[in-house]
């Protein structure tokens, strides 16, 4: 057996992806501690390493690396060297190197550095309008943007619309018919769930309050210790949006930020960027020297998601971690006397025109409006110009609101700025897939005799979050890109995704704050 | 005139300029926020980086534009297209590449991976050494270092000793036999003038006191505030050890600590990291879009550490500056009375074992015995498990004490773990050019009718130390790499370096103290 094609190529991997590992240390140095002084000549350096790694991920070495280790790989199984299970790794391994790298390869280089610049344009393009509130300032940017994209999927020459080629780095195997099958309940349904809570749910009056800085840095600190964060393998960040991410395979980051008047938004951005974390640490990368394999990595952006909302919204927004944690609040000064108060003050359920604060309940709908825009931009025509129009004109039949003005409309999220198009449905994905695996967890804890109508519930009481994370390790994490989203979904589950867990566990946490009143 | 090969250069160094702060992003990091568990990667990642640093500085393209930049400034210098100052500023931009390529070029690659890899695991056997205070652990690590080093210099194939080709990075030009004209009057009077402070002038006897983390933290802004620091290009971190650093041609970086028990620690170790980065910002670089060309660069460490000292000890250690400071340290809590007790408890001199904590008298001692000892492991023959012998025997000849073990001995500094031979004078170079750049500045100012005995304290005094930094930016800074360090300080100060002025400045400032008791 010649062991040699394997490593070599293993190797290559290595280096391409100690590249992508500078890269993500250039962009948390960025967002946590560069000053703006800095911003362009950091933006050369990131342009640099994207054609770096652009050139490594399509160079004729990397090819014949792939195709030797395929050629071993098929004579090891001709020998029967290989066990079932290592063969199935094995090619996995392969034909995502292949899909990845083929789809690397069909873009020119023109293309490529036309678009690390466009995206800096727009990034800048877009701060400049939001500082000035002016749109038309931007839509040039945006305009090229679009034109690059459409560009780059008409090179990826898939058998797809051009917004489904765009989204598959996001979201393998999406297509817009399945996605709509998900989310066409949730346009009818989520606008009943907001009226009848705004019949029937007055959300907790309170004199406008705040939390001391270090009292919520504090909380933070306490929250993750609890869930058992290792300092030795990570460390936490301030930055402007807070975000996680991971620089070497022992090496994870996160960051939070204190909002003024919003004493929760560090510590629900805390346990949401710690989900993400969790899911980068529990890849099978860590345990099998894969950090730099397909099968050491995410499997889509809407699992990633699913694992942050789980611990964000399933967990710190329950009833059951409000009972242990409301006194800790109370103590550092918020007006809390009751844990019922604190998880009512956890879930407003109060829709407005912003997506990242938005609740569990309206937070679809700011997805299906993005989606709708994004394919009507890329495939449907719709001018660049007519985009506020378009948008306010959605927010006000989906959500019964206008925005002030376009900084808190369509200028609002980064991702169009920087030709990030198919990455919006992933966020609500993420909720639908926590839903549909924390029925299956409580299922599954049910059917090994854990004695409790709602087992999730039952360890958050007991503070036994590290036996949900055991579950998630085992069922989700470990899986890597063995399966794309939906497989994981269904093997885990036994069923198909969609979106009834999730409308189901809305319902029921409507129920409980109504009853809760 | 083709203007191409010049422009093609610049790009071409520029993109070696941004590969080079990378690499300095990735040690900022890994010195203020990596997790100890990242250390490995990042290792690796730091050897991916200068293999591709190395293999750019080498190159067979580099070299060819090297060449065609050489021949177009002769055209531009038969056509008469180039001013004497142009033509001065290309001719020596071209000489220093040239000399740096070569450099670069004698080295084998075998030799640059195997340093690259007995540096990682000489350092890492350095502090394994020093958890267990076990010197013979870590000499197979240095001797390998020894070997490697020898090697190099023998490929250089300079027309210098062993020792002073590895110098000439740190210290270009430098020779043995100069540097003994320069060290041998401080052999001879520091033990003096160490002496005689211990008889005649006592340290200030104090119950153990210290100040909280937040005032140290607090008096530290408003030292870089009153010193001009733009937050806009700067930022400040923590790291075990306080460094400066540069990533971009607007991004400075400057770390502190702060020791127990040691109250001035992280100010002192402030205004010394600010002085450096006060060079890096004044560097033609920033105004002449040089940062990637020879001449936008510092001129040796020697010089660094002149700028990095004026700062710390002839301004923030100086009785005006006391007399400005003593109430802001007695505000947060300093058992302080006087300025003349702030300025006697900032300049203790007393000898000890360490060279970092080492007062202004003593320090040249701790550089005079390594030295003797770099160069004995080098070219005299001396073996690596007789250092620790030969350490504490010149400790006691020279400063009349013994380190307790070799963690307090010769286990102290990191530089020669990771192979840095040839670097310590350029810390006692800095005391002297620092001395007579001081002296130079205080001429200079007197004969600009500035009506005092001595204008730097005069200045201190009054707060204008902006006035002191436009000098150094004026007659120091801006010079980049156009002189190495003697013709720098000579043909400011029109003399050529000597001792002198260094032990000048000791002399009087044992007078002020003394008459200060």
């Amino acid at each position: 057996m010649d062991a040699g094609a394997w490593q070599r190529l293993g190797d290559y991997l290595r280096e391409t992806q100690l590249l992508g590992s500078i890269q993500n240390t250039l962009y948390w140095d960025q967002n946590t501690r560069m000053p703006v002084g800095g911003a362009s000549w950091r933006g050369e350096q990131l342009s640099l390493v994207a054609r770096e790694l652009h050139a490594r991920q399509t160079s004729s070495l990397f090819k014949s690396l792939l195709e030797d280790a395929k050629a071993e790989l098929e004579k090891e199984r001709v020998s029967g060297d290989l066990t079932p299970s290592q063969d199935l790794q094995k090619s996995c391994n392969i034909r995502l190197l292949e899909q990845d790298f083929h789809r690397q390869e069909r873009l020119d280089r023109v293309l490529v550095s036309d678009l690390a610049e466009a995206k800096a344009i727009g990034y800048n393009s877009w701060q400049n309008a939001r500082a000035s509130a002016d749109f038309l300032s931007f839509s040039p940017a945006l305009a090229r943007l679009i034109e690059l994209r459409k560009e780059q999927a008409r090179q990826l020459a898939e058998p797809r619309t051009c917004w489904e080629t765009l989204a598959q780095p996001f979201e393998p195997d999406v297509t817009y018919s399945r996605l709509e099958e998900l989310f066409a309940p949730l346009r009818e349904k989520l606008p009943c769930l907001i009226e009848r809570v705004r019949t029937s749910n007055a959300p907790l009056e309170r004199k406008p309050w705040d939390l001391s800085v270090s009292a919520q840095q504090g909380l933070c600190d306490e929250l993750l210790a609890e869930w058992g964060r290792d300092d030795s393998i990570s460390c936490v960040g301030s930055s402007p949006h807070p975000f996680s991410i991971t620089l070497g395979p022992k090496d994870f980051r996160l960051t939070t930020r204190i909002v003024s008047g919003q004493p929760f938004s560090s510590f629900l951005a805390t346990a949401h960027e710690w989900g993400h974390s969790l899911y980068e640490q529990g890849l099978p990368s860590q345990r099998h020297q894969w950090f730099a394999w397909p099968l050491g990595q995410a499997t889509s952006m809407g699992v990633h998601e699913s694992q942050s909302l789980f611990w964000e919204n399933r967990v710190a927004r329950s009833k059951e971690f409000a009972d242990r944690w409301w006194k800790r609040f109370k103590k550092v000064g918020a007006p809390i006397e009751s844990s019922k108060e604190l998880w009512k003050l956890m879930n407003p359920l109060t829709p407005g025109s912003n997506r990242v604060e938005a609740d569990e309940l309206s937070y679809g709908l700011h997805i299906l409006i993005r989606t709708e825009l994004e394919i009507a931009l890329l495939e449907g025509g719709l001018e660049v110009d007519d985009l506020p129009y378009e948008w306010n004109r959605r927010y006000q039949a989906f959500l019964g609101l206008k925005p002030k003005n376009d900084v808190e409309g369509c200028l609002q999220d980064v991702h169009w700025s920087e030709g990030l198009f198919g990455y919006f449905p992933s966020y609500l994905l993420g909720h639908l897939i926590s839903a549909q695996l924390s029925e299956a967890m409580c299922n599954d804890f049910s059917g090994a005799s854990i004695d409790s109508a709602d087992p999730i519930a039952k360890f958050v009481s007991e503070g036994k979050e590290s036996t949900l994370l055991e579950w998630l390790r085992v069922h989700v994490h470990l899986h890597g890109r063995s399966m794309n989203a939906e497989q994981l979904v269904e093997s885990i589950s036994g069923k198909k995704l969609s979106s009834e867990p999730f409308l189901v566990y809305l319902e029921k946490k409507l129920n409980l704050l109504e009853h809760c009143s």
